[in-house]
């Protein structure tokens, strides 16, 4: 330990914050390009611990996780509090095909430009993949080609830990709510107390969460002796209505059958049973938690006002109130910090929450951007990774992530391919493993020009927000000069910065040289940044619709479980009058402050997955809404969507194995 | 990397196998004894790679999890093959009370005395805690007073993520048993084997886990091209009996609401419904796989050949036939690898497999031992525990462990206290909370006399298999002088080879030294290590339930789904009839060679949790049989017992919780 010391103050005294000295990995391009997995072993990692110090990472604010994985603590943000922050970028998409765009090789590639060409300090920031689309039909989300995190699967699979951490403290709330009711339904209010309370050493203590709910409960008691009957009826008996559990347990597997469920079946139980489901623990509202928070003390905060329901009698029942906010903040303790790997020509990425834009709001931790900013100094850049499309992700990025992170990003990076706009032009389906319909390997300008609309609603929509916007046309090598000139321009036509043909993908870092000029140019532009709403509840929901989705309007087709006002209303509405919204508003205490997190298809701009293109005259239907207080946000279901995906008839999981010789892992991609 | 090579050769031209140089750390005993976390946190452990250096390990062998804990690759038995083995002692107890024996706290008591204080080479090798109970009713389980593995906290949770691992490859098994039996129910064999083995490149490829399949069905064809209709149709057609699916899926939490559940009720499952039920995570098979493996090679055909189902003509259905052998392999990896951790005074310890030896076999990894063995050398010790009673955890560790690692311990160190004795002895029932009945606190040689029947019971367990036995009184402060010299002597009399009594708790190592000395005199008597059973099935049966619990006769209340038949046998019986289990055994193809794992209550030598000291007179009901086949044993249940537990109305995580400032976690123990 003493070494340790030793070394960060011999460390402090030697390294200015900001000033990197720090060595890239130099790649040995192959043509044509072999596989990922191949690239991805052919490339040493340099050790993290080197990384980590390359970066200005002191060594005891680093743990490291095997060889090629470390995680950062957040002391650092402290330490470098007075380091003025640097760029921050934003890697976008068109509205995804089956084709694949390219969003992560971009950010990587262009990660990999920025530094081990350009020579500026950079840093990546993206998101832990889950494993249930791993095994499923998605594969890893290391990047491809020659713009990949390396080693691709320590990054694909369990990675430290964190989404195992979530799905543990999800479960543990979800297991606490039934064993609750359970106990409540089969005990007396005195039994009840008096094990809630139990004697210890002859005396009864209360403990420090059920202090928390006496207060709330307006009780300013601390002996247990001296509560009375009414009192210890209020404290001990939460009086869950069954029907109000918003909280379901979560899985990172993609378990289609857990979809909907009917628990509490055993004799053991009593007949207590109830209807159920899993989602996919990504979508928890514990990642969204860790997602946004800032530091230990706020996640500890957000963890205890998670609302799992409402009682009978209309109160909204709170992980605190369960006396389980304690034991999620200490299953999160180590998941709170980010987790730094790199790039194949060796610069540092921090790798950090989780994605799903569509179910949850789907960007990478707030922590991991703010401590990369001050990493990289002023003169650097970090570019981190909005999930899905732009009208999905990157919404949610500026809505959601910036509202509560206060920072202001400085350019939007926004991915194209000609191809999967050639399918939003119209072109025909495509049949995975079939050969592609000629449409998509000749040259077809009327329909790629058709397509265009996607990627011009997009920077319209990017534009709202007043950030510059950087078009990365990621090419392929069926695509024609005239193809990739065709939406460069069209790109500039619509309000784009600049646009820029890259090919990271075959050339890493070096493809991407042209992008990083341009985003370099366009964070010196002048950023007018601004939120897209800040009104009450229906009209941001509307906003998004009408603004970013190209909606006309919204409409209700719901049954809306109201947990946070004292009486249950059930709403059936087909078009929404302004009025009754207004009424709702004002009834809604602490509502009408917290940003929307929309669940919606990020298949297509509308919420209909096989719309392509632009859609326009359709009505978006709101199905229900949530409240994820702990998180910060609404929550309002857009069509029907599963939250737990199903696996496919062949899933990845054929050709994945593991080598038992050289322990290599085989068939991720 | 160039370092760390060089490191290695330096280390290993300065290094003889066998010989540490070690540090202690010397402890800094208070009275009276505080809290375990207080303990837990006054000790400073030393950084892992110090320790795993002074234990002989060399740096590329390890991989660092943060700065207490570390993952040993399992290249060191290659390295040090040629290096006879230490002593084996395994650490079991008398039938486990609520008072608790302290079984886990001796094991680390030994193993500072033996290590820190005799100065000898010596490991524990103990098993991971379930997070079920840790935040349910048991608590942590790093042993307890001034004996304990540290820091506690990173023992009781997470750890480096072994159980996470499981339940993620446990739950995608039962994923992909429930989607494909699903894809099966609505697509022709066609459809099916076109999206089994779809075109790639205009091509049709099998992944290589298909090609076993086809293996086994016999069909020696590799291109999918040239299958006839009826291959075609068996090859992608595991039609799977809903039935007879024995896979569960697992969680690490206490939720007994999923002990019963019915799965499929989402409208997207088309009415494929079927009930199905959640275990604890440490009884899934994979966890028995993990413990009981020798290599990566082994485990990776282990958890190929676990059966999940039959088909509807009879058939095994495997984990291969299901195209996920392979990515459980991958995701079990890193879990393969022993985790290193210390104890208070500084010697090694390795976490490895978990505890559950009611419901599961309880035992700690054989590849943990295997290393342990090796790293201490021909005069070093290592001590294994096992879990719950001498009748359970080290049944199973004889007969399962042993059949399959070829150790052949040398001692057995029988735990047991004063109070707990009482109670067999018919001493009052104890609610938590509430003082202790005199019975317990005051000298009762009649009672502690009549309690004794159970250590003689467990003793005579042990000398069944032919191993010495050291018996363990774990002193409290109310025993009376002459109530340790009653159990010492009747230990004696009993035919241990000897009885010590021990205060670790209270002075750690120094408490336990005469129980080490004890240990090392019984190491070098003649052990005469003998199995218990090598017969047909039902006979093994038997054997355990007569000669371990103490049983009259076996029999049969149960419906015996016999996967591995060709025919589905109902059977009703209520004394077993030799004949008809003759009849059975002979029909048993790849099942009579299979060692037994008993599911049964470890609170009683019975199967009723309630019949203390040790019951005469019962018949053991078998009320069903599983068979792990990857793990390698059969699974009889015996009497009624969920396989998931329940929280209790106070869980242990109302005290647990998180300091922001100081990041401390508070309320374990």
């Amino acid at each position: 330990m003493a070494n340790t010391v030793l070394s960060a103050k011999r460390f402090l005294d030697s390294h200015q914050p900001g000033k990197w000295d720090i060595s890239y990995t130099k790649l040995n391009l192959q043509k044509p390009v072999p596989s990922d997995i191949v690239i991805s072993r052919s490339c040493v990692p340099k050790p993290i611990d080197c990384l980590a110090r390359e970066v200005g990472l002191m060594s005891d604010e680093v743990e490291l996780y095997g060889k090629t994985k470390a995680k950062v603590q957040l002391d650092i943000i402290k330490r470098l509090q007075a380091q003025p922050d640097g760029k921050y970028v934003v890697v976008t998409g068109i509205t995804p095909t089956p084709l694949g765009e390219g969003k992560s090789t971009t950010t990587i590639g262009l990660v990999q430009a920025l530094g081990a060409h350009m020579k500026l300090n950079v840093f990546a920031c993206v998101r832990q993949p889950s494993q249930g689309p791993t095994f499923g039909i998605k594969g890893g989300a290391a990047g491809g080609g020659y713009s990949q995190v390396i080693p691709m699967e320590e990054f694909n699979l369990h990675l430290t830990g964190d989404i195992h951490a979530i799905t543990a403290a999800n479960n543990l709330v979800a297991a606490a709510i039934d064993a609750r009711m359970f106990h409540e339904a089969t005990q007396s209010d005195k039994a009840l107390y008096n094990r809630l309370v139990p004697l210890s050493g002859g005396q009864r203590q209360f403990s420090a969460i059920q202090i928390n709910r006496l207060k709330k409960l307006g009780i300013e008691k601390t002996d247990p002796t001296t509560l009375t009957e009414e009192e210890i009826t209020r404290f001990a008996r939460l009086d869950i209505d069954p029907e109000s559990v918003t909280w379901q347990r979560v899985l990172d597997t993609n378990d289609r059958f857990l979809r909907k469920i009917t628990i509490g079946q055993s004799p053991t139980e009593k007949g207590y049973t109830r209807e159920a489901q899993f989602d996919i623990t990504v979508a928890s509202e514990i990642m969204a938690v860790l997602a946004l928070t800032s530091s230990l003390e706020d996640m500890r905060l957000r963890l205890a006002k998670m609302v799992v329901a409402t009682s009978r009698s209309g109160e909204p029942i709170t992980t605190e109130d369960l006396g389980v906010s304690g034991a999620l903040a200490v299953l999160m303790r180590d998941a709170i910090k980010p987790n730094l790997m790199q790039t194949l020509e060796g610069t540092p990425v921090f790798v950090h929450a989780g994605p799903f834009a569509n179910i949850a709001h789907g960007n990478s931790s707030i922590l991991a951007d703010k401590i990369a900013l001050k990493l990289v100094g002023p003169e650097g850049f970090v570019v981190t990774e909005a999930g899905f499309g732009a009208d999905i992700g990157m919404e949610k990025f500026f809505n959601i992530k910036c509202r509560y992170s206060g920072l202001r990003p400085h350019v939007v990076v926004l991915v194209a391919t000609v191809r999967a706009l050639k399918m939003h032009g119209g072109g025909p389906t495509v049949t995975a493993g079939m050969p592609l319909p000629k449409e998509y390997v000749e040259e077809n300008l009327p329909l790629l020009e058709k397509g265009c609309s996607n990627m011009r609603k997009q920077i319209e929509n990017a534009k709202h927000f007043g950030v510059p916007v950087v078009v990365a046309v990621n090419a392929f090598k069926t695509d024609t000069e005239a193809e990739l000139d065709l939406i460069c321009n069209m790109a500039k036509t619509a309000g784009a910065f600049d646009a820029v043909r890259c090919s990271h993908w075959a050339e890493g870092g070096a493809g991407a040289v042209a992008l990083g000029q341009a985003v370099q140019r366009a964070s010196e532009a002048p950023s007018n940044f601004k939120f897209l709403y800040d009104l009450p509840i229906v009209d941001k929901i509307r906003i998004i619709a009408q603004k970013i989705y190209g909606a006309d309007d919204i409409e209700l087709v719901f049954f809306f479980f109201f947990f946070f006002l004292c009486v249950c209303v059930c709403v059936c509405v087909v078009i929404v009058k302004p009025v009754f919204w207004d009424l709702l508003s004002n009834k809604i205490i602490g509502f009408s402050n917290l940003p929307i997190c929309m669940a919606k298809t990020h298949l297509s701009l509308s919420h209909e997955a096989d719309k392509k293109g632009v859609p326009t005259g359709f009505i978006l239907p709101i199905r229900d809404i949530r409240a994820s207080v702990g998180a910060g946000f609404l929550f309002p279901l857009v069509g029907t969507m599963p939250t737990i995906p199903g696996l496919p008839t062949r899933p990845c999981f054929y050709d994945i194995d593991l080598d038992p010789e050289t322990e290599q892992v085989n068939g991720l991609f």
